[in-house]
This record gives C-alpha cells, structure tokens and sequence, in this order.
C-alpha cells in the first residue's frame, strides 16, 4: 500500500503536512518526515499538539497528507512527491504508540491507515 | 505579514504543502519552496496542473499553506514551520504572471493574499 519510493522520500528530512476536516474548513499541521515510523503498513506520527486535528478527526476521521523530496527522482527530473489520502485515528497505548514513545513530548500516536498514495511528481 | 524568519525557511529547499476546500473535503497539492516568489508581499505559485485547486477556490477562496525547513532555528531547536492562511486566486497576466513566466510549464500564477502567517516550530 505505501511504495517503495514513497518510503525513500521519507528517508530523507523534509516536511510533512496533514489536512484534516474541521467544521470551518480544512485544517493542516505539518511534522517532520524523520517522525514518521511505518508500522503494520500505518504511517505513525508522533503527537505533541495537534489538538485541531483530534478534535476534527472526531467528527470526520479522513486525512490527506504529502511528503516530498527533493532529494529523489521524479518523473520529471530531481524531486519527487506523494499525496496520501487515508483515515486516522488518536491512540495513546499499544503497538503504535510505543513506536513513537521515544519522542518524550509525545501526547498520542497520530495512526493513519492509508487508502492511497499517489505519486504527484 | 510575512515574516522575516517564513522567508529565511523558503531560501531553503522543501516541499510546500497547499491545502483547499472542496465539495468533497480537504484537497492538497505540493510544490517546491524554490518555486515560490513574493510580489508585492504575496505569496506567487506557478500553476502547471492544480485543476481541482483551481475549481475549489472557485467555489471558496480559503487557502491554507505550510512550509518548513530542519535548517532553519525554531522555538524547540533545529527546523521550524509556519502556517499561512488567506486567500487565493489563479491569474494568467500581469504582473504576478510575469513573476512565475521562467517556469515554462507553468499555465497560471496561483496568488496568496496572506492573512496570517503563524509559526508553528
């Protein structure tokens, strides 16, 4: 489900960012790309804040997220992408959250089940 | 209202991260922080593909943008982000066209008015 380039773009630093649904329109939060841990196929991200994302995956738990890199090939030259569209979920114990339990600051584990991941460059 | 330190973080290389509403929810494409050109304190996008952006600002002109850069010192050490809102609209002439006319590919200029610009790391 996540591709193999998909995951050497996240091999390399960079930022991610993460939209969610809130009743106002959307909303986005950004973590860095050496955070994110795959596990069991969920892309995991620590959660410090990200209070608006919670409350928002509560009322619709649908998630849109891209990473990028320069540092990787694309279709067209230098520099490649990805769009993740998928659902997400809050956990605070058991398997993804102890894989984010090293970042002391971590309230919660952002666990996105991802449904697509389309390369956009 | 763009602060100094956003334009610091563009300087370096990053993925972009644009964030509309449409019918459907969130939408979200990438672009290059490099691509990026400020004309008269607003933020110019070139525009190659982006037809659904286009046709969401159409109905709502909110526009939601991140950038980030590890390079860049934020509040808590290394690396810091910000979170732009405004609005949005696509032109094909004058003179934020103009800016964006290098990239060939690109068919529009996509033109944040910023609202807020808040850091975010």
């Amino acid at each position: 489900m996540i591709p193999e380039k998909m995951l050497e773009v996240i091999k390399n630093e960079g930022v991610a960012a993460i939209a969610t649904q809130g009743e106002d329109g959307p909303h986005m939060v950004n973590t860095w790309n050496s955070y994110l841990k795959i596990v069991d196929g969920r892309i995991v991200v620590p959660v410090g804040g990200m209070n608006k994302t919670e409350r928002n995956l509560a009322g619709d738990d649908r998630v849109l997220m891209t990473v990028g890199s320069r540092k990787v090939a694309g279709r067209n030259g230098p520099g490649t992408g990805f769009l993740i569209r998928g659902t997400a979920a809050f956990e605070t114990a058991g398997p993804h959250f102890d894989a984010v339990a090293g970042f002391k600051w971590a309230r919660a584990a952002l666990v996105i089940t991802v449904a697509s991941a389309e390369q956009t460059l």
